[in-house]
């Protein structure tokens, strides 16, 4: 899980990056970096942690520039290496280019192989690197950039969402199945393309739409050029977006996030009433969940678990007892409404139970006589294999444990996860153009090992289809 | 505004300080410090920035010791220098002493320049000097610690909660009239003072009960002593602890601030009633009234705001556009639920009104209809002199203009402040018992230039009441 | 050992005392401060290391005044602590006062004690702090800054050179034996007083004169005013500040430190010739020395050690293994001037003999066939309690051994040290003006538990002797 | 100009790398960098600055392994990037290589292209990266190491002394006319080869002789294995070295640097004789050639210029002004040794002429009558291809002005530059032997646009030519 933005603009970019990449920062914490072209190079600067972190105003100031790429990102196992960190820079004859991702490649390794028995030397263990050797292979003939992506598009298998700059031109695309969002915002004076619509939010610009899948978008000083390269029979929507990456605030693939979350909450209860003197989040990823459950209930929405605002990566926690501590800090109880009550607590998934049962235990020892949890994903029984950095199916709790189990795991009254059907209904689309992989380990690409159902993609004559003016124009796409 | 706290405990206290100065952080996030006595010296951290900055294992490791005070603090315009950094370490003869104060004194200037007159020379601008000199003054003729604070009480005019150590002994007092909060807890193995409850909840302890107006507690290896120095007629707690300061899950003098600000939220709606879409918070500080004023009025509870929870001191504004474009990083109008909607929007105070206007101006950009502004608090009218850095009267809206000019000003289809009565009520204690300086303009102590009453201060004969124990003992005060 | 310097100057003075520090960086590299007046407060900033890591370009240039003080730290035993980084700066009624000082009171303890029994208290350890205690005492009663210099040559006993600023004039003083160094200086448009003409020179300016001892000196916009305040029969400069510590482009008390220690290399090889192939220096200690002993003897200098110029303080050495290598990674022994050789080795001192033994073992290790040592001080004998941070009795090596001794413990082929009447006559001033405590174990001042002949000390009627114009005329004082 | 090392111990080997780097400091201070293979993995750690900046305790704990190379790079226009620091690293197929380089490409341009026409994307503008294209190019294939710095041998002309680890073998080649210095020393447990003999003498090893023109050494935990790959007809030892890059006292092809210098002092006395008072050196760069001038003349050696040693890059010099002040403040004249005297003043080389000119205008302000100008170099007319980044042509005084309009400039009493032939003698080798590019304008390799007589370079059949035993023995090669 990553956040990437690409922007080009009348006026300089770094500070629009620097604030988009702000509004992304939750999907990505372990290390920021942008990219902007400034007519004769690029320059960059990446660093580790938050995006307030990494940045100040001389670094934003020399990244000159009308065009840019930005990325945060998640830590993932054994790949926290400082040449790892995006956007990604080449250089190839007089093309200068940055190249950010969201998404994780199934067939890396295959491909790092062949490109390796090719000559080609490797800097990173990242798969961005994989896709600038697929594009630079192709485009070194003399081929166009949808050509490129065009064979990205036939030899890159799992999700990937780019952005990509190349001496001034802004290029994005998105696999033909759409797994990872990625949508395309209007500015006063410019474009925007980003993971989350709340990017495009954050510069006071208006969502256009999402960069549908398999589409090719480059975004000039002429304007805006949409291709479409290859077309599957049906998408493949990450449903864990809606449930626990994105921001309630963004609209992903057509829906608003909070209002799929407070649907879901609705349904929660309807799939397992409960009679309790109070509904509590657990702060702050099961409020909009907990709101629908308190409409559809009638039950009142008291919060019973205070967040610690302060609470950071950067927490001491010296030892065992301390991290059992941390969570006391970070989410305090409030004795008065918690002694001698029935709760219903509402949070967003349950993945190794560690969290859920630490939690149900500080209110119990606050003396909540039942605690009722109620969970806003379905239960989560497999990996991720396209960009969700899960735990294996041993440390999933689900996966080994029926539902009762994982209750007396917890110490909770009574549990319930929301039905599979419930959730494709609060999301609003058929359940076949979304990947629910991690909650039924059937996937839409192949993966050595796993069930899957992949796809199937047609590659369409890529023509340009529109081109819809400059970018200083106000018209829509 | 400043946190404290003070901690004596069976093993070391660093960690214990940090966790607890954690808890306090929204007291202050200007400076952290943390002085521990370790049998022979004191050791002491203090730095600029958020606890999680100034300290990391190391510095927590070389702060040795079984006793120890923290403080964290405000803010204030002026007083920004190094020396002002709490806690005040000083020596005197054999013994080594750290202080942390909370709190503002009146007579500050008046009390310098008589010590100055006596040859005194001062390090700091802080009145934590002015309280430890009146405090040597007296304990250098061989007084006993109980005589020293009786001299503070009666010569200290204004708000202080203090904590001290004294060669490995924790010694706390608080004015007569009680204005600033302070309470005492109970861990497993030690106690702890600070200025809210919720740093006695952070570390796992049981709140016992506030130090009292007046009172002096001495901590130690002996156990707990507690001595009524001084007696007022009635008190003066401060009432922007309950809408503002305190954290909604601390208990301060007796009452959860989350159910004061919950009754607030009922009680607008009965003093001010709309017919509306939905009701909103500014994210945080309206939370717990809103869901007052939903509860009371059956009008469903929409966030409309979310708000963005990575921004901190650090983020960039280079210019003015970029202060404008802060609001709508740190709170993303959600558009489908205020497109063409009603919106009672509830915060818990308006100050110089800006805030307010701009957040209201987003909503209005992102289509909402009508906005019907709520309030918390009543109207503010009056500055304070007991340790809120309120602005000036011309800085205040509400000094200077009627509630409809307010209104009009901020862009409301309606405002309404909750009345004094209403908010005494739900504070659940006199109005006599109460500081209302900002509200009203009369000040409990007397202040140059300014109305007040002050209170009757009698001083008592100061014995030992009670000796409570050893401090590894479980019982109560 | 420490560096002072004041400078008052028509233009902005902070990057004068930055320079002014760095020429002056040998004689402390533990912290680094400078203290300006800006016409109504004093700013100030201090920091632990070399000058070059305390400082930017931001920080000096908030520095604001035309009048200022900066200090240089060395590194003493036990007295590392924040609060004792110079200069010191406290407030006075509508004072604003900063003082640096270098030297050391005997009477420290005798006049903090009498302080805390007056009710005072105690930020720092730091006798400059009594100084500042002593200082203000007198001024408080509306006394003359001459009346208090007065009380000050009166009640402290030791060496104290100071400088002190009190809202935008500098003063300057120097205890009545003129232990430690101070000389004044002229610039294009201002004054600078220092440690060592040094100073003066990295401005560019022309050095007047020593300040003498017992001397007060004002400077202001309106000029220099000398003020004679007290009379010793007779000095007792520092033999150290000679051989050691000041720089060798240096004046002091009239004599060039290079000269001094030219002529005693020549003495040195009067007193103990020997028949060698090459004479060479510890460098960069033996250097001038060295250069006398060949100029003497005829001998060729010849460099065996070669310096690296990059050690500092952030030398890695994690182990004792590390700390042995440590003299080879600063020493490098040139092995073909070495191999077979018989070589007259040259250094300033030897206190504990441990560098020595390290450095000729190393020389042997390379080949050297006989190692001469000629050292430019007589044998140290005693501590210094004037400033000088010396090891005790114990760890004095010669305070223990005889020579013969002392040469088989470090392995020298022969060993002389200069005789105390060659060093006399080399600085060029009677024995009885010199401090010769720590050769002798024989002190100039009353210290308790050591022999000592005390200088009377008159004090004079403190008439101002002259006004020397204003500070942008070029006239000599 | 760079410096570089490489390690195989028994031991762990980061903190022998961090000693080495600090004895070869001086070939470059922008940046420094270590990799060393754990067994498993290369970590590496590199950065901006000396090596005591970028290094601590904790980091080196952290480059684990029993072999290692380590870098330091020497600021050159225009290439300060990130990207740019060595040692680079990169994985092939299961290899793990990080590779180090002192020298410059000539034809890295046509080289880049040619790859990139082949599809390789380049991440630096470093010729380093070229080098590990063309190695990889060769052993992807199957081929061995020998093999593939056969074929860099081939392809790459110009300067490069290189060190490289691959899995746990620690490989080493020089270019084969030797342009850039390599040496192989011995330690107690393992071997170490390094730019110059003071990496070796830091680790308290012992020098075995240069790696050979044309070598390929290989060091691993079996012993080391020669291989002479190439061999020109004759070498073209960079003279450069011996005047101005090398420590003094290194061992460089076989002759000690302080000798070569101080015979090229007594050589310019025979060239240039003169009656004065004094000799005096600038120093540092001055110092070995003055005591032979000294030597030859018999005018004493006196120090004029007292060099302070804290100056370091980080000297704030915020104006023209203060630029000018600096080297003052660096180099302050001793008045007494310079008023009214003439003096020979001996200097290593003359660039641009600006630094000459101000220490003589600094030693005429300071009263200095004569002042006789003697170089240690050949005047330098032309620039450097081949790893020393000299100015340009326009910019090199003495490529313009014939040496009395250079002494005018340089406003020099009089000025004698040593002629080739001389300096020849001194280093004691063939003039044929030795790159005279920079002096002649004449250069080794084939360069276009200047004159050249570029060596002949014969390919040896590769076999292994010794094998020297493991590297725990302590056999000579």
């Amino acid at each position: 899980m990553c956040g990437i933005v690409g922007i080009l603009d009348a006026g300089e970019v770094s500070f629009s990056l620097y604030y988009a990449l702000y509004a992304l920062q939750h999907r990505g914490q372990e290390s920021a970096g942008i990219a902007t072209f400034d007519g004769a190079t690029i320059n960059k600067y990446r660093g580790e942690g938050l995006v307030a972190e990494v940045f100040d105003t001389p670094t934003l100031g020399r990244l000159k520039g009308h065009c840019g790429v930005g990325h945060v990102r998640y830590p993932t196992t054994g790949t926290n290496r400082p040449e790892n960190m995006q956007p990604f820079l080449f250089e190839f004859q007089d093309l200068h280019i940055a190249i950010a991702h969201n998404g994780n490649l199934v067939n890396y390794t295959e491909l790092r192989e062949e490109y390796e028995q090719r000559g080609q030397i490797f800097w990173s263990s990242s798969d961005t690197e994989v896709i600038a050797k697929v594009f630079t292979d192709e485009i070194r003939g003399g081929s166009s950039v949808e050509d490129a992506v065009h064979l990205c598009m036939r030899r890159l298998r799992g999700s990937y969402s780019v952005v990509m700059i190349i001496n001034g031109v802004l290029y994005s695309f998105r696999d033909p199945l759409g797994i990872k969002p990625l949508c395309i915002g209007k500015t006063r004076t410019g474009y925007i393309i980003a993971s989350e619509s709340v990017a495009v939010d954050a510069l006071g610009g208006t969502l256009v739409r999402d960069v549908r899948p398999g589409e090719l978008m480059r975004v000039s000083e002429e304007g805006i050029a949409c291709t479409q390269i290859a077309v599957a029979n049906c998408p493949a929507h990450c449903i864990f977006e809606y449930i626990y990456f994105s921001r309630a605030d963004a609209v992903v693939d057509g829906a608003l996030v909070y209002d799929v979350r407070r649907k879901i909450g609705r349904k929660l209860y309807e799939e397992a009433p409960v009679n309790a003197d109070s509904v509590a989040p657990v702060p702050d990823s099961g409020t909009a969940y907990t709101i629908g459950y308190a409409e559809g209930s009638g039950i009142p929405f008291v919060e019973c678990l205070m967040k610690n605002r302060y609470m950071g990566r950067t927490f001491i926690m010296p030892n065992q007892k301390a991290r059992e501590q941390a969570v006391r800090i970070k989410l305090n109880p409030v004795r008065s409404h918690l002694e001698g009550k029935s709760i219903v607590l509402v949070d967003d998934s349950i993945v190794r139970g560690t969290t859920s049962r630490r939690i149900i235990e500080l209110m119990r020892s606050s003396g909540a006589r039942e605690i009722h949890m109620r969970i806003g994903s379905p239960a989560i029984k497999a990996p991720c294999y396209l960009g969700v950095d899960m735990p294996t199916r041993e440390e999933l709790i689900a996966s080994n444990k029926a539902e009762n189990e994982v209750r007396k795991s917890i110490t909770a009254t009574t549990l319930h996860h929301i039905s599979i059907e419930a959730l494709v209904e609060a999301i609003g689309m058929p359940h076949g153009h979304l990947c629910t992989g991690c909650l039924t380990g059937c996937y839409p690409v192949q993966i050595e090992g796993e069930i899957d159902t992949p796809r199937a993609v047609n590659f369409v004559d890529g023509s340009f289809q529109t081109n819809l003016g400059t970018f200083v124009e106000e018209e829509d796409l």
